[in-house]
């Protein structure tokens, strides 16, 4: 292990030789850090400590490098957007260059305290000790406030752990933000009382007023139980902000709406659980949103399964946190299911969980009942 | 024309037939509206307005069809961020969909404005009233306040318009966040008073408070004449709150760091000309930076072109803005880029301008002539 305060990120990089697969990496290097040619990097400081460091080059397949660089936490302060503007900002626009690991260091752990909830803290607020966790989603947009409210009520008397927002609810005439965030809220803190149940509701938060952590703190005066931000959207800076935030105090589940491009195409972007896991951890979410195998999307069963991974990777910034894989999930294949993820998990149900009607409520505890029997054998 | 208040979205996608092309674009127009199947899409308002319809879907090449899709002003509301989510939020995760074109309609163009200032506002900011216009960047990131203030100041003196902080400069502790934009907007004061100028300071915003409006408002107040923003780390929506803030009333350039995925694949993502111009420009971006031909990024003529067509199309979304081509300009390829960009755009001059030392004002004044003398022909 290197002992000093830098961290690393690795890279796959597509070069016709070693030599140009150096070339590349001392290029990535400038790019991330000074951005000026090589040859008129200022000694002393900038020279030794801001520049990326090349720590090494080596092939890893047909025209494929790996290529492991170091960089200062000077270069990105206390901040995740900075952070991530070195890690990645510039050499994302490169070809052929995709971002594969990343190796935080002691300094950037100090700095980044990761999840203010995590696994336990989530746990600790919805009341589900142990087993998985059941995230109906209230939908679908251009449904009034009162139905909205209807369907929150019903999952949470099914046994629904988490009420969260679709992610197109945002501040539309039909349920304007405010109005939504406090009928869902008091639907849910009713059934809460007649079941004796803890779920939380999760406001979808899209800084309709250009502030999203305000509109955050009007979700929890309204009575949110936590808040869904696509850091896609509205920049991983509103989720480390909030994560921070000892006034707000919410767990912060986030959704990849707008960051396929990043993980689809091998040879550019960021891996799956970089991508789905590392930075949303890094960030300070508590629960992390991903398409699950066998839905709509084309995520393999190993690519979930490293998004999964690091979610809830020991070695991981800060508090492990709940991958929350969406779609594909149904009475039938909670088997599957729960092999595949184990116990720390949120299971999202969505837009097939409302062909059960008025019977969503069933549906829900089916599901309970489903998940319960299996994390009891 | 079609009369009625939709947006359009054109979609390229790859299918196997003409049906199984129906039916994707079908799935796209539900998954970014109500995102539930089809056969349970309640009737009336939500099945007549809010879901998306499928206009067209027409064969483009081997396996390749362009669908178009409509969806209503109710779903987007008045927000840039949910405008976007709309537009390609979660199908962006799947493969083979590009976004390649949006037509606003009436009501989009009715809620979004675009940009406060456009190439005239922008020419009246910076005293320019013709030709490109010229703007040096400052860096390298490891510089002090000083240091970084007296490239400023000598590049004012050279004839620049802007002066552009590098886009890695953040909240570091070599040049704090305030410190910075106090030093060198004072520097840039003293310049233009000095030699009679207008160059405008436009300074790196990335929230490291959280709060990238805030820190937006800092900068205006410790005297910058201008923000740089990236919307692929801190969101579209800061770009849209600020350009529509009364009293903020500076100019936003928008820089490209962390998009890089989104283009680069031809069947994932989207245009280049959507990226770079339209959405920038939806947003309320004055000046958009991209990667110039030439440079260390591989854009071709033509993508740039159709950035800088987007930037500047009459029947774009509020005011032309100007394109920002950053990287490949020297004073030998003044001509070129004068002929491929014409009058209304900025130049970025980067890390290389760097390589004349205490002779950087002497370089910027060079490359002032060059313009000026290829414009006046």
């Amino acid at each position: 292990m290197v002992q000093d305060n830098r961290f690393r990120v690795r890279y796959r990089l597509k070069a016709d030789s070693a030599a140009e697969a150096e070339k590349r990496a001392t290029g990535i290097a400038l790019e991330q850090t000074v951005e000026i040619p090589g040859d008129i990097v200022p000694e002393g400081y900038i020279s030794n400590e801001i520049v990326g460091q090349v720590e090494d080059v080596a092939a890893a397949g047909p025209d494929t490098y790996k290529a492991t660089i170091s960089y200062s936490p000077d270069s990105a302060g206390e901040e995740v957007v900075q952070l991530i503007n070195v890690i990645f900002g510039n050499s994302s626009i490169q070809q052929n260059i995709r971002v594969i690991d990343f190796e935080p260091g002691p300094e950037i752990r100090k700095r980044f305290s990761g999840p203010r909830f995590g696994i336990d803290g989530v746990r600790a607020r919805t009341g589900r000790v142990r087993g998985g966790l059941i995230s109906p989603v209230i939908k679908p947009q251009g449904s009034n406030v009162s139905q909205l409210a209807d369907i929150a009520r019903r999952c949470v008397l099914g046994g629904a752990d988490i009420i969260k927002d679709d992610h197109g609810l945002a501040n539309q005439r039909m349920a304007p933000f405010r109005e939504r965030v406090t009928a869902v809220s008091e639907a849910v803190g009713e059934a809460n009382a007649k079941c004796g149940g803890s779920a939380c509701y999760f406001v979808n938060v899209t800084g309709h007023s250009g502030y999203p952590i305000d509109e955050a703190f009007q979700a929890k005066e309204a009575g949110a139980g936590g808040v869904l931000l696509m850091p896609g959207l509205v920049g991983f800076g509103v989720v480390y902000a909030l994560s921070r935030d000892k006034s707000f105090d919410l767990p912060i589940m986030t959704h990849p709406s707008f960051t396929g491009p990043f993980v689809l195409t091998p040879e550019t972007g960021v891996d799956h659980g970089l991508m789905y896991g590392v930075l949303q951890r890094l960030a300070g979410s508590d629960i992390s949103v991903f398409p699950n195998v066998g839905g709509r999307f084309g995520f393999s069963v190993e690519e979930c399964q490293s998004i999964a991974k690091a979610c809830r990777d020991p070695e991981g910034v800060g508090k492990a946190m709940m991958p929350s894989p969406g779609g594909g999930m149904s009475v039938e294949r909670a088997g599957d299911m729960v092999s595949m993820y184990g116990e720390d998990v949120v299971y999202l149900l969505g837009g097939s969980l409302l062909r059960a009607g008025d019977k969503i409520g069933e549906a829900v505890s089916a599901m309970r009942d489903a998940v319960d029997q299996l994390s009891a054998t």
